[in-house]
């Protein structure tokens, strides 16, 4: 192991991954675990920090994500919309001596209410790399984010339940009979086009895919990709405001940022995509840049 | 225990219910068990039918339900739409010499495909205790079924999964902690209020009950009502080729019955309201006089 000079750290609800950092910027090890703060007491933290990077301690430490909720390690209170991603300027340090710990807040929106906690970092990684970009970023996943930039600002932003939907309809509903692993692109896109084209016709057409699965021997691999596409196209139905004449960039896992642009770019928006990790990374090395200089 | 002269039985994927009848038409008894479909293989439906009534036995029994499913205990395939609610003559004798059981086949639709197996004897018991009624159906539930019946038939039917997502969202997904027992009136009809209006804004719409939660200190019964209010307000907002300009009959449980008569009321839409089981009893008790003869 090289000198570590730093550590990023993304702490989700499900998952903790670190990256060691050296003097240089460049990523020395990757590493991950299962101790998502939704597993964890508050007094979990520390050990579970240590456990994962404690070879490598004490350097200091910046995370994103749960990890600064209120049942979080240590609360990082939300930065209100308009405004730039929170920076390390805005960071909270976590409690104690033993470690230097610092934790990037969160963004809220009043009107219409919403929260973010990691995206904003990922968007801060977004701005990081590709200056002077203004439209729309989206950030697709569990709770998927679709976000307003404006002059390097994160103007507002509304959430969709969508990807959580998705898991709970396909593995835990009546659907979950009618579904098998795999993808059908067809029967992916005939989702998005139905609730797209009459997103008020979404109710009806959920339980239609154990129905065609009885009746029609509708294939599993073909109802799940419809089920996401039908439910995709109803987010998109919903967040038309967001992507209607701009340009949108995706952030997020390959397989969904794919999926997403394959409906937009029916609809004539042009897309470009990025990894959420290298994001979210890109966004701590530059909130670390912050308090201990360029060089970092 | 007087002369039991049958038992009607309503066997659904999470319940067992069962009537022990006289020979007047009048219920002797009635009785429950959690012996669902869902919890048994082929070999446990005549073991927890004997475990429910098996002093009553050996007397005609005549099911309906989940029971009739392939899962289930013998297969009765789907009658077509359009047809009057399946009679007696369309039951399907469980095989076997011991026991005198005939199951109720269900109802499925091609053209969107569409299958229901339970309500079609609700729907028979409304017809018999309402002669002459035309219009729509609406059985609320897991799976509610909106039913367009026209001289005692079911012309055609549509089913909405908002019971189910209501239970998956509110107890699964991450706005569970944001709820709370309880209701609110108020915010039910802004929640129907809202989807109602703009059906396209549901995926919006439903993280908004997570960060009011946090933001604004949103009450967990408030969340919870308006959750039901957007996702009852979507399925009436996909539903309206049903109910528009139709006189619509409830047949569900008497607080899920009210909430959906609330909510059309605001529509102009005239209502009225059965209990499940006195349908799903009376439908049963039609098709065990087919058989036996009025005097049943």
């Amino acid at each position: 192991m090289g000198d570590v000079a730093w550590i990023a750290v993304d702490w989700g609800t499900s998952h903790l991954r670190a990256w060691l950092m050296g003097q240089s910027g460049a990523v020395i090890e990757a590493r991950s675990s299962a101790a998502g703060m939704g597993t964890l007491e508050r007094g979990g933290f520390e050990p579970a920090l240590r456990a994962l990077v404690g070879d490598a301690l004490p350097v200091p430490v910046l995370a994103c994500g749960m990890v600064g909720s209120r049942q979080g390690w240590a609360e990082a209170p939300y930065t209100s919309v308009p405004c730039a991603p929170p920076g390390a300027d805005q960071a909270v340090r976590v409690p104690g001596d033993a470690l230097n710990v610092r934790i990037l807040p969160g963004v809220k929106q009043t009107k219409p209410a919403d929260v973010m906690r990691g995206e904003e970092t990922q968007i801060a990684g977004f701005i990081a790399t590709h200056p002077g970009f203004d439209g729309v970023i989206c950030l697709p996943g569990t709770h998927t984010k679709w976000v307003h930039i404006s002059a390097g600002e994160i103007v507002s932003f509304r959430t969709a339940m969508t990807g959580e939907m998705f898991a709970l309809l396909s593995s835990q509903s009546v659907l979950r009979h009618s579904m098998a692993d795999g993808w059908d692109d067809v029967a992916f896109m005939e989702g998005v086009n139905q609730t797209l084209s009459r997103p008020e016709g979404l109710a009806a057409s959920l339980f239609s895919l154990r129905a065609e699965g009885l009746l029609d021997g509708l294939p599993g691999e073909a109802a799940r990709a419809r089920l996401s596409g039908l439910l995709i196209g109803a987010e998109l139905a919903a967040m038309r405001p967001y992507w209607l004449g701009q340009q949108v960039a995706m952030i997020g896992a390959e397989t969904l940022n794919g999926a997403y642009v394959a409906a937009l770019t029916t609809q004539g928006v042009p897309c470009q995509s990025a990894k959420a990790d290298d994001m979210t990374l890109a966004g701590l090395t530059a909130a670390y840049a912050q308090i201990y200089g360029e060089a970092a």
